[in-house]
């Protein structure tokens, strides 16, 4: 059976692993103050072009959006995000554990607008009786979505002058970061993102590390003791060199979008083959998700050589199912995958 | 510079190393249901000698102590711990922010003793204000301590038995385990261990691995459910496999315990290098982090080759020192350090 | 101006302040182990047929909502409410501040369906990755809704038997209990109620009392240590005397039903008057709130004599209200009212 | 039996009680909007000579404590407390089930100093893993302490000093205050509080209200949003006219001061009479409370007469009991008390 299943089935970029090995002997501080992760935070720096950013890195995403959205808030404070965002749904209650509440706002294709956010704000403070409901201080998007679509520049732009105006944070979650900038869809770059958000997340573990999320918090409140919140929260990793060592290979020469464009790469080429059968996308992605809507025969057919997810049923007939890539989606298997869907 | 400061200031242990190569482009299922994690868990029960035991591999220890006793305590209830327990002091309050106090116990030589636990308790019932308090209903203990020492399956013994007339839990933080379990001090073996407690942690991260601990729960009513504890705490790692591959390794051949034996047993050259010259040590720790108390001059000699860790004033003359070996710990700098001891 | 606006905006019944005014030199026990809240809780007992519960006084709602569900819940679960529910929308998200997420499921004339949670709950449990998500494990309910309706004896047994079925609780918040009880449209006894649920309030502050809610406790399970929860919650009333005596109040000669009888018939009165206006009503309520749905010049002449709530907008002309009666209002003032509505 | 117990085994005092009754039918609105608790917030602002405070009503101690100290605080900071602080001994780890970590100094009479505060916020700083530690960031004492003593004017001034150079917040529990106000031995006056401090609480229930507490709230960080933090914890009073009815008549014509200067003065006649009998005071309180250290025999004589706290043994011959004056101690009673230590 070929893997499609997920970005995270594999290890690491061999060039990380390369670098685990070569490194293992040295010795180094304890608990992210060693030189690697010194060094990553710069590269990160430099290629976001925001010299003054905090960079932390974290094991993983739920952990990294638990902990930014934990130390942003005051208790009575909660967080708006999309229906389908992660935190609302996929994170077993993390956030509201954490004492906040997540506000859902509808999403249309994965993404919520400026608008909604500026009508929820709106009404909260207009209310007689805000005092008796959660206070919105942040709004949580992610970048792509779950279901793989991307925020024009407009449309961020957007949600971040609304946050503005309204006194909020924009929180960006990054999980697959690296393969939105890598889609011909996108109109921005990663140096566009701290001039857009208040803080945002680089995900590592989808993106070809064997774990890890470089945390980027641009605003300057948000800053403060931050590694105080990472320690309570189980979060500083003893040996933190690792995480600053698969960073460094992942912002040496680019390595971070080399990966993930010959990801979206060959995603897209999934995509293509399943529109020339003639088969309906879920959504529009256009990164390493894809999204076909197949019938339960087709289904049938695809299991017997492959794993991938069954998304979402969307009529009697028909259910979505994801087709994910990766750093380690290789050709050949790739090729026997394009090869089944056109015999479809 | 050499370190001694540490147990963790290297990366791991070749054999680990060689199985993350080996293993890189290996499909696997996530969150820790992939077949190395598997396997991993059952040695690890066959080594304990305890079948019907849970493990799961958690990232780091303030992690794993976190989930653990909030897994097993309600909102009123706190947990029993040495006063230099590092749930009491060196966890930036993680256990106090999922709710809980930490309840404080006089350290002897970094222990606590099964008389004082039923003091508290007994205390606690028969106050006629109880309901104002806490709730013990859990004590923490870790082997070896803090300072290195280790509880004799006597006192063990008798603190599971009080706990259990108690109606609390015996959990025992092993971050060290290996170190203790490879003391010519210690009367007890690791599947002596399951019979003298409630839940226990094998300590990865300062035992020769990359990260990871192996929690390891006894007592039925403390398992049900614990993946989604794990979850929302931000700590079900996506690529699972790393922290199944690690205990593989580590498990297979008992290479855990060689790892630590032969760190303990060079722990104790240097222990003995600083008795030879008359300097007295800091408790009686016979495992792999040895305390001389040292005066300036024999500092500021030290510190000009090596790092180490300042412990604790013990006089105005006086400080006591920590050195640490691990699996890491070459003989080359092993000799450097004793000839040095040798020449104060 | 004449308030209807809500149902406390007096004091309490005279024979409260009767009570209060007559104990106030009598030297009791603190924090509600004198001998009123003692008889109090045993009148309840009594009234509810129930000798086995636990009851417990509480000042307020919102308290009593947080407290409870706090208590029975571990920290992974949840609690289903519908999206209509007080603790969904008016409690500043003190659920989630206990760590908890409440799960909303879609009101129908403010009331869930057995069939809704069952299907939430199958849903939960069939998925592959149901520790990623919150564990449903309370479903909470109002009775009488937010909006005044009533479940029927059907409706809550099936509801009861479902949770009973997936091992979940059943809570029911009966702030307005009283008026649920004293409606025409109601199916069930006081009586009944310990056995189509596992825990509810008899609301004290919205039916005749200073403040106080008393909270029932069926489950022998969720009975253990609830005192320790009070008084971790700041919510033991030193003086719990007041509870007590307020209580025995209302339970000796069955106060508490004849205020809140009186409430509703009065509330009636109220809606056929509006009804013969030909003026339609937002929901099915039959209880002491009634949500006429009015024109803005109707709103405007209403309110030059009297306050009461703006509920939510119906349609561009139109606009739900809610006028509440309570145990203080007066024949004066609802005459005062009804010649309104007439005039209308 | 006579009860000199505590401070709050009665009612309220009698004008409180008039009060209640004469304003039973007025109607107001709801959550403390209403104009008594307006009023009553005036006069306070007007007797504490600080016309920019923010107050608030609560119902009681442990609630204040919770809410003010969870509302001050960032996830990882805790409180510095004298071990025998209120919220480290008696309110069921309160604090920590907000998340915060109670830091414990040795008390001295109840009390702690400058140079402790300033010792330990210093340490935190200049250790190398403060991170690794919870950081200090407010002080709390109470004052009266618990065990009735009271800082002098200077060692408050030197106390705030502290905390402001050491950037973090002074908060007084003031559930006696009035009675530490009232004693002879203090040289500061209720106008210099806001002086001496960043925020404080008012006690009410036990000076003399059926409950309810002020809390007035100095620095200008702290008050921002205060009132979502009070609904979300449950504790906004639905009838918080009865708080502010309470307040109006304790601060009109200075009624709270009466109220604790006649129970300090009937505490210091008990003080002397168990002095004249050569008995030795536990601690030097001046306050309300009195801590005679008796003999078994003693304690068996008082005991057939009166109920008063067992407080502490101080040797195998002798425990430190409690006698507690307020409002309602009628001269009978005490002169009966006073007449059964002559003939000890």
């Amino acid at each position: 059976m070929i893997y499609f299943q997920c970005d995270y089935a594999e290890g690491a970029d061999p060039d990380i692993i390369r670098r685990l090995c070569e490194n293992n002997l040295e010795q180094s501080e304890g608990y992210g103050l060693d030189r690697h992760s010194i060094r990553a935070k710069e590269l990160i720096k430099a290629r976001i072009d925001k010299k003054d950013a905090d960079v932390h890195f974290l094991v993983g995403g739920t952990e990294t959006n638990r902990i930014a959205i934990q130390a942003a808030l005051r208790p009575y404070q909660g967080v708006l995000s999309p229906d389908t965002g992660h935190i609302a749904t996929h994170e077993t209650g993390a956030i509201e554990s954490t004492g906040h509440k997540v506000l859902t706002l509808k999403n249309t294709d994965g993404k919520i607008s400026a608008d909604q956010v500026k009508a929820y704000v709106d009404e909260h403070y207009k209310s007689p009786t805000s005092e008796h409901t959660v206070q919105p201080k942040m709004v949580y998007i992610s970048f792509p979505t779950e279901s793989g679509t991307i925020y024009s520049r407009k449309e961020l732009e957007d949600l971040y002058r609304v946050t503005r105006e309204c006194g909020i944070y924009l929180y960006i979650d990054g999980a697959r970061l690296g393969y939105a900038l890598a889609s011909e869809k996108c109109d921005i770059k990663i140096e566009d993102i701290p001039n857009l958000c208040d803080m945002f997340y680089i995900g590592g573990t989808k993106c070809g590390a064997l774990f890890g999320e470089a945390l980027v918090i641009i605003k300057d409140e948000l800053k403060k003791d931050f590694r105080y919140m990472i320690k309570q929260n189980g979060a500083l990793l003893a040996k933190g060199r690792m995480l600053g060592l698969q960073f460094e290979s992942l912002f040496e020469d680019d390595r971070y979008f080399k990966i993930t464009s010959a990801a979206v790469e060959k995603a897209l080429r999934i995509r293509n083959a399943f529109e020339r059968k003639g088969i309906e996308m879920f959504g529009s992605s256009y990164t390493n998700q894809q999204f076909p809507i197949l019938t339960k025969n087709q289904i049938e057919r695809l299991q017997k050589d492959f794993v991938f997810e069954i998304w979402t049923d969307i009529d009697e007939e028909r259910t979505a199912v994801r087709f994910c890539t990766s750093w380690a989606t290789s050709e050949e298997n790739l090729n026997r995958l394009l090869e089944v869907i056109e015999g479809l």
